[in-house]
């Protein structure tokens, strides 16, 4: 059987959806492609181009706002999340270099929401003098998870036993060296459980690799670990070599996705352990920008899971607990600024995603947001601007409380799991229902 | 001699500038100067059009976006502070019922970043089925000020002395009842000190007094209060009727302009009186959305100096020292949805004003932003987007500390004054200076 992400039933999908590709499906390259307002930028201030439209997007764009500047998107649609909300928007496709160069052209940084961008295209732009942060050679231990193990193995970093596979004697050799404990991974672009396998058998380890290679899926095998819980530690560097993290928080995941962050990760011992070794693996790949890494823990210690060279989800608690927030931080370390300060607001802050459900209620998300503020004054809702789809990630709350850890858990999930179901997981009846 | 602001060389600028005329100097009816982007808001969601395009705008447009939704704007010019980041803006002027109803069209409600929006238009959209918050009766007692010391006193608020004058007669009647302690002001359009005047004998009085009325300025006298200092009580108020208040802070004026708030108010022993005489007066008045009751402080009590009803610059502190921003309560309360906790997220916030100096000084704003943030790492700097001019509010610096208040105040006020001056004002010397 198939132990986790994807269920079966949706293999078939997530093959023939293999490699990513962008969605516009037209290549633009007229100018009137670019429904940026020429007045969308304060004099003398720094503009920082993102590449992406996402919700990671729409929130840097929030950040830019408040620090008097402002970002021009590099986005595949009006209406997506970041787009439908920035006055700079430049419509195009990330794998496009001619996009890459519209987009860049007068700003004072290139930067992501997500990894995609070809490493080729950002070593073309660097060449021509482009701002690139983090720069490709950072980005690329982000895009290929073969290449991010071998380095951190290089630099002495805690990864699980991993291989790389090109064939189907390959895996079952991996196989047999970690006693048939093992996670498959495509080598780029997997991202919340996407491109992740649990094979539970040979048989099923062949088939996988059989159908994964043919389609031309690079692929790497590692050692499943014996998780006690999921870590992230997440750290700002700067192209000055500066660096600030945050505190490490735990991360709940369901299905291969975040579903919680708790900041700080309660009772860790290897909390301090974990924000040395973001700082040293930030250090070592030169990154610049914010980075989530992502560790198990287990009874032992920690391992590098995966790493994110941008904003992250378990780093969105820092909106609403702590002094600055990671998106600020993103804009103050790509553009080369001092770091701001990652004191917590208040002993603890809870972040829990709002996922769409496999059907979107009757009542509209706009009086669920009421229901969620009538009974939790102090829930820091935040939603992206994108419609229901299941699964999809559309929001989050944010909670930020001195009271109990299991009581503001419980709050969290209770005010998250509203807004998706408009139902109260604990029974509770509003006053006016 | 004028004892207060505006200077005498300052005066005959500001009565020519009488009344208040809008930015925008043609009256445009044209479709096209609306150049929003259709797909600038999310399904669903509902949309909050803003009269107005400064900083206050601004600011709500970020906690919109958080919130998942956005804002329409009413805007003078594309560059303006809120409008340069905004994606959906109609260009036109706030004086032209027609750019009024053109913005409204569509949206779930009308608020305002300013109170210059003519009542008997907003008497005439509210009549047309528009939703209007506040509503014109409520608004027009932070537009009249004669109107609303007569309100105030009607429900037993506290407010100085005061007297309608259109006459040399009445002013003269006026001054000597309160033995020379007078203050006048223009009954509508006032702000940052300007519309105020501080007449030091019976001859300025009259000189003072003959050039207003010549101007048809229409007038209003009170009683000058021995301050001990300004407070200042911020509420919010539902259509609904629920309200909320924030902690009363206290708030220091130089030539009639705010430089600085500290949250909460420094050993006040009037805090929960002002907070309860807020409450009152929002209730009474019916006021929907965020609203500033300005207070003098003397040694007796409490007195009401003026009415906000829109966020207002002595409630900036709550961005980054309270769970629920003014921005956000007033977007949640013009909208009718419950209010969030105001809470503080630690013992005090000092809020210090950004103002431009005599002189744009050659360091760039963004490199003296550089210094703040290199010396004060949790120094919250938040700019509006505005080009320089003397006096002019081009940003703010919040702090939120638990550190002693002095020491506090002393950071945030080094802050804003580098940010204006590119000088520390105790002479540090930065590291890399």
């Amino acid at each position: 059987m198939w132990r986790a992400c994807p269920k079966r039933k949706k293999l078939r999908i997530r093959l023939t959806s293999w490699p990513i590709v962008s969605r516009v499906s037209n290549h633009p390259t007229d100018a009137h492609l670019h429904i940026g307002n020429s007045d969308a930028h304060a004099p003398g201030m720094p503009v920082v181009a993102v590449i992406g439209d996402g919700q990671l997007a729409r929130m840097m764009h929030t950040e830019a706002i408040e620090l008097g500047q402002s970002v021009r998107l590099l986005a595949g649609a009006r209406d997506a999340s970041a787009a439908q909300v920035a006055a700079d928007v430049v419509l195009g496709d990330y794998l496009d270099l001619d996009a890459l160069r519209r987009v860049a052209a007068g700003t004072s940084v290139v930067t992501f929401d997500h990894e995609h961008v070809p490493t080729e295209h950002l070593r073309q732009l660097v060449a021509e003098g482009v701002n690139v942060q983090p720069g490709p050679e950072a980005l690329v231990n982000a895009q290929d998870k073969l290449l991010m193990r071998q380095r951190l193995a290089e630099i002495g970093a805690p990864v699980p036993e991993f291989s790389d596979i090109a064939s189907r004697e390959d895996a079952l050799e991996f196989w047999d060296s970690v006693g048939g404990e093992v996670c498959l991974k495509a080598r780029r672009g997997g991202y919340d459980g996407k491109g992740v396998w649990f094979p539970g058998s040979r048989t099923e380890l062949i088939k996988l690799v059989d159908a994964l290679l043919i389609q031309h899926v690079p692929l790497l095998a590692e050692r499943k670990m014996p998780l006690v819980r999921e870590l992230s530690a997440m750290v700002a560097r700067t192209p000055s070599g500066a660096v600030a993290t945050w505190p490490v928080v735990q991360s709940v995941q369901r299905d291969g996705i975040c579903v919680e962050a708790i900041a700080p990760a309660p009772e860790c011992v290897f909390a301090d352990a974990a924000s040395d070794l973001a700082r040293r693996i930030a250090e070592a790949l030169e990154v610049t920008g914010v980075m989530a890494v992502e560790l198990f823990e287990t009874v032992d210690g920690i391992w590098v899971n995966e790493l994110a060279m941008r904003p992250h989800n378990t780093g969105h608690w820092t909106q609403d607990g702590c002094v600055t927030s990671q998106f600020e931080q993103h804009l103050r370390a790509v553009l080369d600024r001092p770091l701001g300060a990652t004191r917590c607001l208040g002993t603890w802050t809870v972040m829990a995603n709002v996922l769409g459900g496999e059907e979107d209620p009757a009542l509209p998300m706009t009086e669920r947001v009421r229901k969620v503020w009538e009974r939790f004054p102090d829930a820091k809702v935040h939603l992206y601007g994108k419609g229901w789809r299941p699964g999809r990630k559309i929001g989050h709350v944010n909670i930020c409380s001195d009271e109990p850890i299991d009581e503001l858990r419980r709050r969290a999930e209770l005010a998250a799991h509203f807004l998706v179901h408009a139902v109260w997981a604990d029974g509770h009846l509003a006053r006016k229902d």
